[in-house]
């Protein structure tokens, strides 16, 4: 590990069924296009109401990936 | 939305059963009260415990609503 | 002024304008219901866009008032 | 408690006496409108002078307090 | 209460199942060898991939716990 | 709303007119390549001086637009 | 000094008296137990109300001590 | 530029006419006696009310300067 | 005020007293050099122990003050 | 310089021989892809152990970098 | 990993000759007496100052390490 | 050292050659003008580049001095 190089990325997934769903969402779309994901941070949770009822959580994420030599 | 004004205000909400649980709990409060609820955003997460066992998990919410004119 | 206590309250203001806009917006909204507004502090910026272009400014801030005896 | 939802509001409390005071001064005034005041945290603390001396002292706090069902 | 004093600790908890999980592992094992827990504060959520797929979730935690005296 | 993935690029803008201008700036030169940019939140503010005058504002911001599918 | 080791623990204590008590039974109780303390930073001070009136002061601070060799 | 050292000073403007002018006004002021002023970086923005409406804007910003040899 | 320009200084204030006293002493000693002082703001609460005991109190502070024109 | 934009990407490097190394091996990475980069900051540093030494040394770092016309 | 519980302890470690060897010297104490150090995290790096001349460099550091079953 | 006043400035110095160099010529020029530095905290890291290769390293430091009687 000592050799490598990654970089990070910055996404936000919603889900209506809650937190971890909404990182799923993420990722999910991410690995589409990205190879190599190592790790994520949590960087803000928050949610959207409709009728005073959450109507999906949205989850702020960096995403740490290899960069390939 | 251009024209819109909102207000935050700020809400813990509790539940023994999880995160997703307590803001729901604050939620469900604050819409009593509190007409036009369009966004939440989670400030902070803790939890109490007994015996070392969670008893329940509190997190303080922000929670914004647009004014009425 | 070493007697009074103040409160603040958090606002979120729109304009299509600008930043500045944005901010009186909200005072000029809160101002209907507040009495004795005596500062406000600039907590966050945003913006959103349609076709790319900023559609409206949007200034979160926090306002303080003299609470009255 | 797990069943709670508390609400936080934002003061500012001034004294010349010092920064205990300042926080009493803005509970004190809290107390005539806000029942159920559970806890407080120093958010700020600040001072006033005049002529190179301390003329008030100010605490901005956050109160929490339970909201009534 | 007036007279305790506590001290934390921080501790990261691991789980393949979700953040509430990670959080339950790490006050499961600290309940082995601390008496007295009181309560934690989530401190930083993030997680760990393999082949792009959430392997497990890592939270950061602040453990309060009363000194006997 | 509840199913879209965004991703945050972060950029700079300058502009000798101001704050605003230097946003817009930004935005126009990001536009010619990201697609559906949705937000942006300012996240700092900065200026250059040549003999003690401003010779360009300087705002970094972040940018969110939605990934496609 | 330029030899030493030093660590660094957090403790929370309580006083109905004021912040500067606070901090004073928090180190009164870890000198009990720990040896070569050397300074301490205050990183939160809040405080809980019964009838409106601060119960006890809770001041939650960090202390630093030589490692012994 | 490798071998220069610089200053950093802390500035507060003012100006009924908006935040642009509260900087340019404290830059103006600095430039009497400090030279070789080169950036400023925003720190915080607020502003005082009369009678609801915006009396003056005030910024807070840092201002670095090369120190002559 | 709408045309005043402060500068800010950082210091730090000592005390075997308390808190407020090692303020005092930070004031008392910038009275000497620097004219009309208005506010100040506590950044840091800090203390050294000797024996177990608190040897002095630490603060640091900025204080902002007119500018002469 | 006043009409520049750049863009900001967030990088991780990896050395076993100190910080800066770390730095520089994330710096040579972009080399190969990104043009233009212009400057860079540290945002994070830590390290990973083995048998108690230390293995490798790992930097965050945001890199900015002109965006071409 | 995912079984994994882990403690970080916060650990200042000096040195005359520079960043790196007092993050070294720290781990060196620590390695006496903890047991399965996984990484560590700069927290903050200062220094101090004999007749102008750096006399040492002290880096506040969190080590994170495995909990043994 | 319980009745000294301390002043902290913030300087900027930079060397080709690393981190811990841009600290030395930051001091080294206080020096000629500063008497009694006693410590200095880092603030920030940061570098500039040129064809990719590091021009300089950057390093915003805050230097304590204690202030003559």
């Amino acid at each position: 590990m000592s050799d490598h190089v990654y970089k990070k990325i910055e996404l936000v997934g919603s889900s209506p069924n809650g937190m971890e769903d909404a990182v799923k969402n993420a990722l999910a779309r991410a690995k589409k296009t990205v190879r190599n994901m190592r790790w994520f941070e949590v960087a803000e949770t928050r949610g959207y109401l409709e009728e005073g009822i959450i109507a999906h959580w949205q989850v702020t994420l960096k995403v740490g990936f290899t960069l390939d030599d």
